[in-house]
């Protein structure tokens, strides 16, 4: 890519009405030559155990709307032993049961292997949507620790950083390893590279 | 009404990937003049809190595909102490943490009120997606007891049954309380006073 090409500022509009993810996307968009465009706003989300299907359909509608450029992000937590639980329903369950409840689910279970995945759904007039995804994998913790992040993030450790759990990370530390700075990283990569301007 | 409308018999697909489901209205339309033509399709779901939300949704991708007058079903388990969890998403929690897992977030609480509810979507071409909705309130109970229905009813004790779970019951006799019959029954006397031939 040339340098001509990366220093063209491009503006997009992230569509989502999660402002901690707002601004944990902000934060590690801020590396590149990219505008947000934030909108509030959020399609209907399908029903599916596949966060692709579910980002597509969204950011499709999400164009639809705002006809500019767009993108969404959706993310899951998995739990090995619960067979994906509460995976691509993870803000329901995070709404309805918990980390308390998800605890409990897993107390007195050994295995408590997890992993936390993202996807960012991208559409534009000229593209059919396409996904950018990350993940990371990690052990659910025996106990809430940390007051950061949002979400399941104060149960999740990931294997990359020993002892922490999401929760009890800087954003900038969070943000060089979690699911959703992969995931960011990748899409910016390529708008830079094929996106439109 | 009249004798001779409520003689004239309908057909009207029933969209439903669950056999259960699909035996219970069976069972339950069998005392109208209703003929149930079953397609074992469901369109896409979409992420709510509001069965009538979701089923209308999914009627109206069923009458688009089939192009005749379509039902569709869609029930929720709701906890009160757990804010409504497993809720409109009682498949997917129910195919992952199952009835011992619902059986675990309630341990050691006293309160186990839950209630189950039914939604029926049905929709022509000549109409809009109307709902009839049943409820049934009871309580969880403290074990997993018999095999009859399917999903939670084996850990629901509804309060017009004392000390039985629906997985306890025949089929008769749950028809005769159930959510999904009460609903069931509202729009069958709907269709046969005001449906389309």
């Amino acid at each position: 890519m040339t340098e001509t090409k990366r220093s063209t500022k491009r503006k997009i509009v992230f569509a989502t009405g999660n402002r901690h993810k707002l601004h944990e996307v902000e934060s590690i968009l801020k590396d590149y030559p990219i505008i947000i465009e934030h909108r509030n706003i959020k399609g209907p989300e399908i029903q599916s155990d596949d966060l692709d299907e579910i980002a597509k359909t969204s950011v499709a509608w999400t164009l639809k709307k705002c006809g500019c450029p767009s993108f969404v992000e959706d993310a899951g937590l998995f739990v090995t032993v619960l067979r994906g639980f509460p995976g691509t329903f993870s803000s329901y369950a995070y709404n309805t049961i918990g980390n308390k409840g998800l605890l409990k689910l897993l107390d007195g279970v050994k295995n408590r292997r997890a992993v936390f995945k993202s996807t960012i759904a991208y559409c534009s007039s000229r593209q059919k949507p396409i996904c950018f995804t990350g993940e990371i994998r990690g052990n659910i913790s025996l106990k809430i620790r940390g007051v950061n992040g949002f979400g399941f993030d104060p149960i999740f450790e990931p294997d990359d950083v020993r002892d922490k759990t999401f929760g009890e990370l800087e954003d900038e530390e969070k943000n060089r390893y979690s699911h959703r700075a992969l995931a960011v990283r990748l899409f910016a990569e390529w708008l830079l590279t094929y996106g439109v301007k």
